[in-house]
């Protein structure tokens, strides 16, 4: 591959060792760090990731029958194993994974790292890959914080990564139907602004959104912040084109179907063990005219919640819908500052409303503007003859503009010694209270044990007639010596007294590797046995991305 | 079994040669004959079904050692071999299934009829079954118009058909979470009935409404008349219970998962090929307070397909909505008389406003007061401004009360000698003018080349955002002594237009044994593949309904 490709792969890289833009700039105001040091307790001296030359990497294992089996399918141009490359696809964005990148301690890394530009080059890699014995890994915007982008080779002799960000672009849009196809490798930015020049959007914004592609997306069910308007991606992918080392499937966009089993949610969510989407059919709406936001203030998380149940189950939910329990509420204002969300909402102005305390939600509207008025007045007017006291919209507007965010604060937090992770699940409304209890107090025992004790905030979204979603954000001091252990931890406990309680494994973040080990309790062995056979067909050698979804 | 449980099973069976309840008193219009006659010709004399007793049986081949695996399952009584239960269960309710249950030569028969009443009784026939090699056709309601429950035994040395209907009621009703568990066995009328004591409702109304289970629903994805409010069966299905020859599958009900491929959505459509659905988890809702129903009228068929995609894409859709092409329109005025539809359109007052021919549609809501009346408002809205006349809730009301009954008039015209069919497919919006041409044109040409010139009638509902179905009724005079191969020639050339236009191969009905030729065509080779995949690990006997879904 000539330089300027080289660069122009590396320019549209993440931070190896953290998330996103290179150039990003940020500093934790002074009153954030007293927040910490007060709360969780910070380091005394600044952590700095390891310099890149310094990460140190395993000699390739690509021999060199393989490699020339992977320049026949693609081009010896394609295929590099320079260290950046490598160190680059190591890792997702797990805080485990960042751990170790800054430290510069990869688990693994890819032996090579090839970048396929055709559903027919993928194809080839597989079956080269499938030949040669080495394992593959699908690496879309390598967003992952479930290890699902973690370079394991199994049983395999070599392990590459396949980076799809040349499979890129919208393939054919038809307006009359709503429906348009996508290469699997475009990004979320990109194929926003593609649909933009049609005057359509997706609709689709996980908090990645900023370098997932959307391959990724359908390979790991992502929600989207606004799902309860525009629909997971289960729902927006209704046709897919996936190549595995034994076969292709093709599977055409139809409005609904009786024809069987619907093998299209078998793909959608697969994440990569059964093969390489190469592209999806994706339902798409009218660009929005508009978008409204509202705040609302509940006196408590229960009340809040029996008011997101209503708005459900009457089916007034607004697009984007998310309730902070009090922690978060807490918290969030702490972190906005004098200057920011605290001040504008004024804790006093609150409390003499009489709601001391409270819970803090956050209510999204796109559309037209006829649209979006009656459906915001249609939402509200449950919400407030719930309880809810209305803020107006510039608390919200101040989370929508910050959406995009959080990551960037993780790499902040990082280097005061402060672990901050999250972890999610949904649950049935009837259970939905006792469930975020039951995972907290979990992460706290554990936590606290081990001489950590947390923050841990939650904040229900993505609203069901039947249930939603919670999110739960654990900030504590990193367990000197013991940082891998301590998330190990907290993980374990919190993902146990999910299963335990009746939420499912996981809402919208996937399985990966992180997961792997609870999916029995989620499908049963008899689910997990189903999915096994489902990996005999369409990949008997066992290449696709071993180690993740059913471990 | 003793003699009264016979009675109770034989008194909620169906007529055997025909639809519904025996006690069924039915005779067609001198005017509906008279346009019989005229438009596609009739028999002479009426052409009745043989008695019961001279319906010709092959005597059963349950072998004993099979019978005694059977009678440790379930018990002795609960294994029938008697003539009538053998007829009943010999076919469903299709065309071919009529016309030779008529004739007293159906194609097989089961040789015993199994009635379990628990999950662990049907594990127990099945395992029993695996070890005898005796196939085993799941029995919901028997409604079948695929095929789904001929007794075929594929491989195995005899069949047995599994009839589910002790299996019934709610187990469990979780109102906050809006879901319930209904046993697989109960039937439509008696699950809204119970749902009705706690003012619930499913809003499951498939034709076949007061014959099927909500097993037999889930097994082959209904949609139901009012899919587009409550959504189909597939959306209201959230969890379920599986018993396979070689394992039980539990699939709790969430909200939303990211735990890999959705298993459910697998059973879902897998028509019981892979294993018995013995419950299922269902979203429900409160029971509506009133039902609202309008009528337009559309000058084109064009006209109103336009504006149910705007009422869909604008997601203003009505929770039932269809539109019936010019044909459909005519003859269902004609069929409807001078003192029904006919005389309360009269076309006269339709045409005076400049609607000579034309189309008309029919819509409804349930909900709340409030609720039906600004949807139904938004919806005439778009109607309205898209063309449409609105007729008041007359003729929709017609269409309402007689929305099950159009089987038993399949049946009047059986003693005439005049075939009828229906075929549905789904489409895309920007193919649906030309898929629904392109398989009416098939339809006509081929019965026409016979010396029998169809009625070709078709109407859209089922509307999504990307498409819609379309749902055709076929009217012939019988071709004498080769009524079948007229039947399969018809069918053969709707199915292959169906899938030359794009069209999926059922929308509704299910694959069962007439369609399965086809689904190679509609999810590619591989896609055959994983489903036998599938079937090998669940029913590795191959026992499980053979000769369906993937033949």
């Amino acid at each position: 591959m000539s330089a300027s490709l080289d660069t122009a792969i590396a320019a549209e890289d993440m931070r190896w060792w953290g998330w996103g833009d290179p150039g990003h700039q940020s500093a934790l105001p002074d009153h954030v760090v007293e927040l910490l040091r007060e709360e969780v307790g910070i380091a005394e001296d600044p952590r700095r990731p390891v310099e890149l030359e310094d990460v140190k990497l395993p000699p390739s294992a690509l021999g060199r029958a393989a490699h020339r089996g992977l320049s026949d399918a693609v081009g010896a141009a394609r295929i590099l194993t320079d260290h950046q490359v490598r160190v680059v696809h190591a890792a997702g964005k797990g805080y485990v994974d960042l751990l170790r990148q800054r430290t510069g301690t990869p688990e693994a890394a890819p032996d090579a790292v090839v970048f396929p530009d055709s559903h027919e080059q993928v194809a080839a890699v597989l079956a080269a890959c499938a030949r040669f014995r080495v394992a593959v890994v699908p690496f879309g915007g390598g967003t992952s914080v479930v290890g699902g982008v973690a370079p394991l080779r199994g049983r395999q002799v070599a392990v590459v990564s396949l980076d799809l960000r040349h499979l890129r672009g919208l393939v054919d849009v038809d307006r009359e139907s709503l429906l348009v196809r996508a290469a699997a490798g475009t990004r979320g930015p990109a194929l926003e602004a593609e649909l933009a020049a049609h005057r359509l959007t997706l609709g689709h914004f996980p908090q990645s959104f900023e370098y997932v592609t959307i391959g990724g997306c359908a390979a790991t069910r992502s929600a989207g912040q606004a799902s309860n308007g525009y629909g997971r991606i289960d729902e927006l992918v209704r046709g897919l084109r996936m190549a595995s080392p034994s076969a292709e499937l093709v599977l055409a966009a139809q409005p609904a179907s009786a024809a069987g089993p619907d093998l299209r949610e078998l793909i959608v969510g697969s994440e990569g063990t059964l093969g390489v989407i190469t592209d999806v059919t994706l339902k798409v709406r009218p660009r929005p005219a508009e978008t409204h936001y509202e705040a609302l203030f509940f006196e408590t998380f229960e009340q809040g919640a029996q008011a997101l149940r209503l708005v459900a189950q009457e089916r007034r939910a607004p697009d984007i819908g998310r309730l902070s329990d009090e922690e978060e509420t807490r918290l969030t204002m702490g972190l906005a500052g004098d200057g920011g969300l605290k001040g504008r909402l004024g804790r006093g102005y609150i409390r003499t409303r009489g709601y001391a305390g409270g819970c803090l939600g956050i209510f999204g509207w796109e559309g037209d503007t006829d649209d979006v008025r009656q459906r915001a007045g249609d939402t509200l007017a449950v919400l407030r003859r719930a309880g809810g006291l209305q803020l107006g919209g510039s608390p919200a507007r101040a989370w929508a503009r910050g959406r995009f965010a959080a990551p960037y604060l993780r790499d902040d937090l990082f280097s005061l010694g402060v672990m901050v992770d999250t972890m999610e699940t949904a649950g049935r409304w009837s259970g939905l209270l006792g469930l975020r209890e039951a995972i907290i107090a979990a992460v706290r025992q554990t936590l606290g044990d081990r001489g950590t004790p947390p923050l841990v905030m939650c904040h229900i979204s993505h609203l069901y007639e039947s249930g939603a979603s919670l999110y739960f954000t654990v900030i504590a001091r990193q367990q000197d010596g013991a940082e891998i252990e301590q998330w190990q931890a907290a993980k374990a406990a919190a993902t146990d007294a999910i299963i335990a309680g009746g939420g499912t494994l996981t809402h919208h973040h996937g399985v990966g590797r992180d997961h792997a080990a609870w999916l029995e309790r989620e499908i049963g062995p008899a689910g997990v046995d189903l999915l096994r056979g489902l990996k005999a067909r369409l990949d008997p050698a066992g290449v696709m991305n071993p180690g993740k979804l059913m471990g």
